[in-house]
């Protein structure tokens, strides 16, 4: 298929790439070029506007919050799109902006499918996203085979994209929980000289098996901040569009409320391009330990 | 071995149950003698006292509370109990009371050894349970053929019997907060017309696998809280036993408190003996749905 | 001296009519026109543009929020301004539009003043507000006089706007806290058969005299929240805007975040409408009271 | 009359010292006996036990803590007390304590009024507290010409004691939220350049007057925590007897939970003997200031 791909972050890099592997023929854009060069190596043509990006059968992007979004995918683009694009936006973007985007789209004949993306670069290369695809069943289907190129699976929330969003905002505020909460039982453990690691064992061993505990929660026990695969602040970003989604709807999330307080915390004490597990220093630093 | 069993509610019957099948003997006693009845039926001696139980090898005990256990493992009953004798405590007691019974214990020659369990009753009859054990090493060893006969895993803890009270305090917490998570994300992603289950199966069959998830995401998804499987009030108990542990060494647990403020409102909607997942409704109910 | 006045809501209509018996010429638009007429009944001209209003002397305004502000003045409306304008603003703005408005005035050679008030529209009537004002001492000190024809005292916050604006949010997050703290207090002595009036009268006659504990605690005593003086859905902005300006320099604030919390649910709950005292309905809903 | 006074403390020796000053008849008892002595100097008479303090026309007592309570005013000391005798507990204990004792004292026929008070040591010198009664009205109206004595008004709560610990403990706690909203504004206005004193200065001249919010404002404002007029351990102390009495009727009280977290962030940075206006640099800590 002729696609096109906008935002070429660490992310976007490595789902280009398995597009262009998967025999795709890939037109590339990116603020700053040298960025999309080495996808060039690999056989996608840089273009030099968003525009020149936003055409052919299907046009990918994974911008790096929504002021970029809003930026970049405005009505002059829109309007010298051609009808019948699939614009397929892998961002992590409010609810709000989707439901605009997907608004603008529409009106001018473009499919916009939100699908979000779960898992890291790492995950990313190996083409093993987790994907949560909203947006038109139609135009969906036949991005599919994309889908099948650059993730593991595709999970499907209908036909109205913002809720894949809310969805993606829901997990990454689960898996907020998940960290600060270890964070919490790390302190509480180590006031009362218990090693943070024996601990977790026990509960990735049985009832909390899968990546984000054993994952973070061994960084909290090694107090092992950097390298950052997550960062504290793009956590933080995310904690915000899970309390802006609830309060949009009238929906307290005293959880989200106590993360967000907590990574506050942590980037007042300079752990914002710590990784996402500092929330776990934070709890150390208020204990006195 | 000679063994007895202090304690039958639902988990004691299904661990005492287990000891009777692995061929010892299990002199067994329950305040209300009804519930000790059936174990009689296969095999089990029913005793008069606690302390016609708390002799021979070991004594396992499974009481609901601290109030209970400070009531029955009193002076009287250590004072004429055998020296050597190991007690097996596997109930949830605070980190407090267990120090002070390890102290009272070792003072009278009684190995004390703290062995807080994982599971709910129909695990402790597949003899499945998860045993988080601490105290003398040697004592330990001694009943570990006894754990063996009712637990699939012991993790072992230390030489401080309290230290595993305080890891198994911990677990709790960290299953109390997911469900209060898991509830907050039901109530966002329903005020936005997405279906819980649907957002379920992606994080279950992603980054959150594993039974806590969900087992009680999916009670959550049906809004269904009976029959409880563990009671909200139980959790509320074990609760307070994680703030109560905190504030014994100074640590602050945001999360801890926020949970215990929704259990409350729970409480006070009369879900106290519905399920701990009823934690959901609360945050349905804050958000009007 | 001649003024215009921009945005007449009741507390602008109080504070225009004030500046006219002053013996000040004002000239007011408002975006619907009928709420000019009874200004122009007491002798203020109304004008059809707000660039009508934006020349003179000095211009106050007073538009209901940030966007209403960033439409009203935008570059078209700084660039037809004549120099040396005085712009005094008595919107609660967010600090972040504060700033930027500043900027924009001073780059046009506009004096920007905010000069934010604390009092309801009756205390507006009765020329009695307090003004905390904040930009240039020149600016303040020539519209000082209309300061005094208008609120019985002006607090000075420094050259920089934006102080001012900080300064009222704070002080509006403090009112939050303390109806906040009053809800949850009505609740745990409801609960235990006491009087909330009984107990108001002991902390307004001792520590804590003044308008704030005695007129939201009486509301709260009488759980009457209707008419409301100062809306739940107005507080609830205030207290976003706390939150905000805490973000923007990595403050957590707890308290704001319960209270914001607990506002969706009151909104949740119908409330928006009701007065601000209606955080006490919600500690007393989740109480099951 | 003829007085008994259990408990001197500074605020025990200070009452009791004002009770001397009006005439009474004062035998005095304190665990530690070099505490009574200034009390002799102006007339008391020291006694060797609680008992003997624990007669007369009347006994009122001001211990540290419900520890206390329960030890001293046990079945014998009321075993042995006259019927008739009223006993006056001051202190501020649980709302379960006052009712226990009350029952107790009862079935002896001794009159047990609870009158708990505000104010500090030098308040309570001054003669100026402001007492909390609740009891049965009749032995109040015998025991209010020695309030008058102490404090300069007295507020009636019923017939049940409990009620004025109920009042005592909301009054408390709301005190505690408003030292933790000063604090987190400091944190806020800090962060943003504006001084906590030009702050104070306004909203302790407007709506919030009284003296809270300007002397433990004024503390925060400069950072300064010693010497301590009310320690944050018995703040902590009073939060949690809050919080134990929301549990104990289902009422959360959330801000009650964020105060009492960062308390314990207090106590673990070593604060615990400072001012209860330590809240403020715990706020300050967390904003990295």
């Amino acid at each position: 298929m002729d696609l096109g791909f906008i935002g070429l972050g660490e992310m976007g890099q490595a789902i280009a790439t398995n597009l262009l592997k998967a025999g795709h023929t890939v037109r590339v854009w990116n603020r700053s070029r040298e960025r999309a060069e080495p996808l060039a190596a690999v056989g996608a043509q840089i273009v030099d506007t968003p525009a020149d990006a936003f055409r052919g059968d299907a046009v990918f992007s994974m911008l790096a919050d929504d002021a970029a979004a809003r930026e970049i995918f405005d009505e002059t683009l829109l309007a010298q799109a051609p009808r019948g694009l699939i614009h397929v936006n892998m961002a992590t973007v409010s609810v709000a902006l989707a439901e605009s985007l997907a608004h603008a789209h529409a009106s001018r004949g473009i499919h916009y499918v939100a699908a979000p993306v779960m898992g890291r670069p790492d995950v990313a290369a190996a083409a093993r996203l987790t994907i949560m695809a909203g947006g038109p069943a139609e135009a969906i289907d036949r991005v599919q085979p994309l889908f099948d190129a650059i993730g593991q699976k595709t999970w499907r929330f209908g036909s109205l994209p913002q809720h894949a969003n809310v969805a993606k905002i829901a997990a990454n505020f689960t898996l907020a929980s998940a960290i600060e909460t270890l964070g919490e039982a790390s302190a509480l453990l180590g006031a009362h000289g218990v090693a943070m690691r024996d601990f977790l064992d026990v509960i990735t061993g049985s009832v909390f098996p899968g990546p984000v505990y054993e994952g973070y929660g061994s960084m909290i026990a090694e107090r092992r901040y950097e390298p950052a695969r997550f960062k504290a602040r793009l956590g933080l970003k995310d904690v915000r569009l899970a309390l802006e989604a609830g309060d949009a709807v009238s929906v307290p999330l005293p959880v989200a409320s106590v993360v967000r307080d907590n990574l506050l915390d942590a980037l007042a004490h300079g752990g914002g391009e710590q990784d996402f597990a500092v929330l776990g220093e934070v709890a150390l630093r208020r204990a006195g330990r």
